[in-house]
């Protein structure tokens, strides 16, 4: 319908939106254009591109987004998302913190080597994605990065210091000077290893500029190509991130060798008027994740940022190669592996974004859509819930709709699985829609990896509340051996089942989180179950006459002080994921689920022990 | 602890923070200052006040924030969100749409009455609440309006019509004469009503400007007091919308006699840094609601303006009367009764906002707090989950409890119902937290209006998955009889529950929307459960065939044509809301109360229809 009235809207992929003009642009006029604008817009845009007007978009969901409180990936789960990363067609991942544990290495290492390479939904943009690993500045962080990064064609060394005198007082405890030359002489090292090297330097919201334009400059002497500015406490406002970026870009010594980038957090709610504000300044890429997620309050949504671009090309003189209308089915993906909800009202990927609910509203739509809609849903891929499958499609059909939701290379092994799955599912469930094949699909990239508990099946008999009885029945692939239990519950039937799943795999365990969606609509929708846990150490911490001037943050990560007097810093938080159309099974995947990953993450312990305590970074 | 080292901090509800410039102040110095910058900050605020300087903080939670898809409040509901607002320190709630139906009406006519004379909280504000009213530009709707604030001591006509050539030619059918001839006899009746009056020229943003300020000028002869400039349809980058308000307070004949107001959604996640951007450039009003709710991406967080201005004083040269502490308590409430969830990475309220995931960070935090936190958690009220009360907590620790969660005026019958409810909850639950009782008392407000279903008591039986048999006690108070009935279901004892209830109730119900959250951690945690649902009309429209070129929206509210040709308008899905330690009994109060809802709502249908088709409105 819209394809027929606006076929200008259709290309994505273009290198279309110039203007070579690095300062704010004072285009204003389109606030008296009559109608439809949006679109005008793209009438401003010349049709030619030089590599200054490239912006280019860097991904940290694997990241900065893994340090979400609770967020802990797979293996399998990383692969998946920069797959996906892949084919949406960002310009370089971070894949993660080689230097922190094996399993950390391990999985950089993979997608280096098997996302690396892959040209799928790339074939305009002409090369791969680039692949980046986080280090700081010493030289172990720096080998062991290059170890994992340098499998994949095209690769990226990031290093990073902090530069504010707080982080260095407080907690480096080292001088200016001696932040100096830590800073170049990793870079140069770096450099020695890999052409293309970032630092960023940490906390630069509250590092004193002068002083930043030194360390910079004495980076890009070393060698940087990347300078990356992360406003790390989310504490600036646009017109300052805006400021300072400029001004590091007019004062720093050699700055038009580099390419500067945004890196900002949300704490305020500004994260993507700040990264806007850092293009409009000059920076040439952009730090974010999708929906949003990260440490605290989160990072900039890289949805946001990169459909006000789109939006208003004549306003940021820059272009990207982002297919846009991939972006809600990523937005799923990440949202169902990470666990992290994104809320009705987020903008662009919530569930609400395209609904319009008043009276006069949808009276409008009705006549004339452009009255209130200023992206059109299919834009960003927000795909319909028509039925696609049933009881009766065949391999065929259900091969070829997992392609169309990016499912293009999977093996057949794991085809053979979905299949089954997508069977049993199709028998309680009339209609599977696209929701329903994007959560099983990722159900079971979740429970792909080597794992050590296997579900088999549950039995719930339950009469008042004070009398459920749940049986269960795991394997547990260690032992190699079917365990089976049951235990009651006075809590409901779910709690029952936990219970027993606790008793089977004889450790105290402690729910901090229990959350259920329904993932599409009607009686027999599929239900997504995500738990958060974490080993009841002490269940009797939680004091009951604490000092009332002192506030204890509600479900905060406590630092645990080991017997060794040090504090052990490493995540003690799991999530697990699972999905069914009977909530209470639904649960108990969910439930088994996190536990794999605890147990899982001992496993990891070890390694990460005898490298380095600190596992994740903090820009 | 904190208290002891800055106490400079602990005042809140201050007009400490003033510049008398409307301009952009050029303050970029601060980011050169070492320690702890957030806090010195506050040195620089001038210890005068100007009422110019006053920054009117305006609250449409329960008018734009009720547009949510989803969201229909109840008249109890509506008063007690009401009364935390004024608790709060809001200048100025949009109650609602008084001539959309009889409900409406109610609604805002009760609340001006009962929460318009409050002063608690507001001691140092020195007067209560203002009660504003939404009505389209007709004598009928302004009249119906005055009727319903005018029950409040302080109280306002807010009245609005499309200025942009979009909206006129297409939605209104009028010329840019007709428009200034509406707008200003419709703001002359308002003024002859009352002396307060605002105007809101709807899609500001897509106006032409010259216009603009000729409908402005002629809306201030007419006697408006408030100017409201939204960006309805969420387009404008805050450049732009500060350029706008700029211009129009420049550029329109009689500006200084008026306030100027913002009111900006969030569709490209821009909401907060427009209205930030509106105050550096004149505006003194601000409209926004409770966690950003809203038509689509919602509308501007309140949450996030307020805690900017109160993080960058210096830069904002405004003060507001907010008791910040209060913030989390209001959030937790309004997302509690509104079905809408705040995601984990929600800046301010979400639940990770203060928690810090990453090593680093956890270290650096327990050296220094300040190196990662700008905002400390108790200055918004994140308040803490230690053991509150017991099984064996009285009357009088219950009563002092719940006092200082802002429930201090309930009547003797509400407080000896939620007593009893807490003693039922503490024999299931060891502790019962701040969390538990703000979930008990919101489901307490919800179901404690007038409502058809009472649920009694439910019964399931389950063995395998497909022989749960779920059997329910409800009482229908319009036929005055106790109704039985069972059913068996094959997705679980949850669906079994919901179709036997759907079977008592009479009616094809279709479910939208599920979802359950634990309130607090634990195996004994309350389950707090969302239900969204619908009539089901017809549930053949789902089409197999479709045009695969017409993207459908996925879950779209779709327009009823009716027997008369015309479109039905009004709103069609429903929440419902339940808590208890059992998910299944959660879910089916959830499930009675959305269908409460339903019913209700049909009541109020037929005054609706015979005074306007149009519900609500689009600004």
């Amino acid at each position: 319908m819209f394809a027929k009235n606006f076929p200008i809207c259709r290309s994505i992929v273009t290198k279309q939106f110039v203007n070579l003009s690095v300062k704010k642009p004072v285009v204003k006029s389109h606030l008296s254009i009559p109608f439809p604008l949006f679109l005008q817009n793209r009438h401003y845009a010349k049709p030619v591109s030089q590599d200054k007007d490239k912006l280019i978009i860097f991904d940290t969901t694997l990241r900065d987004g893994e340090q979400s409180p609770g967020v802990t990936f797979t293996s399998d789960e990383k692969l998946e998302i920069a797959r996906h990363l892949s084919n949406l067609g960002i310009d370089v991942i971070e894949a993660g913190f080689p230097i922190a544990s094996q399993g950390d290495f391990d999985a950089v290492a993979r997608i280096a080597r098997e996302v690396g390479p892959l040209m799928h939904g790339r074939e305009k943009i002409g090369k791969p994605m680039r692949i980046a690993g986080l280090a700081r500045a010493t030289k172990a962080d720096i080998k062991r990065c290059y170890e994992a990064v340098s499998l994949a064609p095209l690769h990226r060394i990031h290093t990073f210091l902090a530069t504010s005198d707080i982080h260095l007082n407080y907690k480096l405890k080292i001088d200016r000077n001696e932040c100096i030359k830590r800073a170049s002489s990793a870079v140069a090292y770096a450099k020695s290893l890999c052409d293309d090297v970032e630092f960023s330097s940490e906390d630069s919201g509250r590092s004193d500029r002068d002083f930043l334009c030194q360390v910079l400059g004495k980076v890009i002497e070393a060698g940087a190509t990347t300078l990356n500015i992360p406003d790390t406490v989310g504490y600036t406002s646009p017109e300052d991130y805006g400021e300072l970026i400029k001004y590091l870009i007019e004062n720093t010594p050699g700055s038009h060798k580099v390419i500067w980038s945004t890196h900002c957090h949300n704490d305020l709610g500004l994260a993507t008027a700040n990264t806007l504000s850092g293009i409009v300044n000059g920076a040439r890429q952009v730090e974010m994740t999708i929906n949003g997620i990260g440490e605290r309050a989160g990072n900039t949504s890289l949805e946001e940022v990169v459909m006000n671009i789109h939006t208003h090309p004549s306003s940021y003189p820059v272009y990207h190669t982002i297919n846009t209308q991939l972006i809600y089915r990523t937005s799923t993906l990440v949202s169902s592996l990470s666990g992290m909800v994104v809320q009705p009202n987020k903008a662009i990927v919530g569930a609400n974004a395209f609904l319009h609910e008043s009276g006069i509203h949808q009276d409008g739509v009705l006549k004339n859509k452009q009255t209130y809609e200023i992206i059109r849903p299919e834009d960003v891929g927000v795909f319909n819930v028509n039925l696609v499958l049933g009881k009766l499609s065949g391999r065929n059909a259900f091969r070829s709709r997992l392609e169309q939701l990016g499912y293009y290379d999977m093996s057949e092994d794991d085809f053979n699985k979905a299949f089954d799955r997508f069977k049993a599912i199709a028998d309680a469930k009339k209609r599977v829609t696209d929701h329903d094949l994007l959560a099983l699909i990722s159900e079971q990239v979740s429970s792909g990896s080597v794992h050590r508990f296997d579900l088999q099946t549950i039995q719930v008999v339950s009469g008042t509340r004070d009398m459920v009885t749940a049986t269960v029945k795991i394997i547990d692939s260690a032992l190699n051996r079917e365990l089976i239990g049951a235990a009651v519950g006075q809590n409901g039937p779910i709690m029952a089942v936990f219970g027993a799943i606790q008793q089977l795999v004889q450790r105290k365990i402690r729910l901090l989180d229990y959350e259920v969606r329904a993932v599409s609509e009607g009686m027999d929708a599929l239900g997504k179950v995500v738990v958060k846990i974490t080993e009841d150490v002490d269940s009797s911490s939680v004091e009951a006459d604490s000092n009332p001037q002192e506030h204890v943050i509600d479900r905060a990560v406590k630092p645990v002080i080991e017997q060794s007097g040090e504090t052990k810093l490493s995540k003690s938080r799991y999530h697990g994921h699972g999905t069914d159309v009977d909530i209470v099974m639904a649960s108990a995947r969910a439930y088994v689920n996190a536990i794999n990953r605890l147990f899982e993450s001992e496993v990891n312990e070890e390694s990460r022990r005898s490298s380095l305590k600190e596992r994740l970074a903090n820009i």
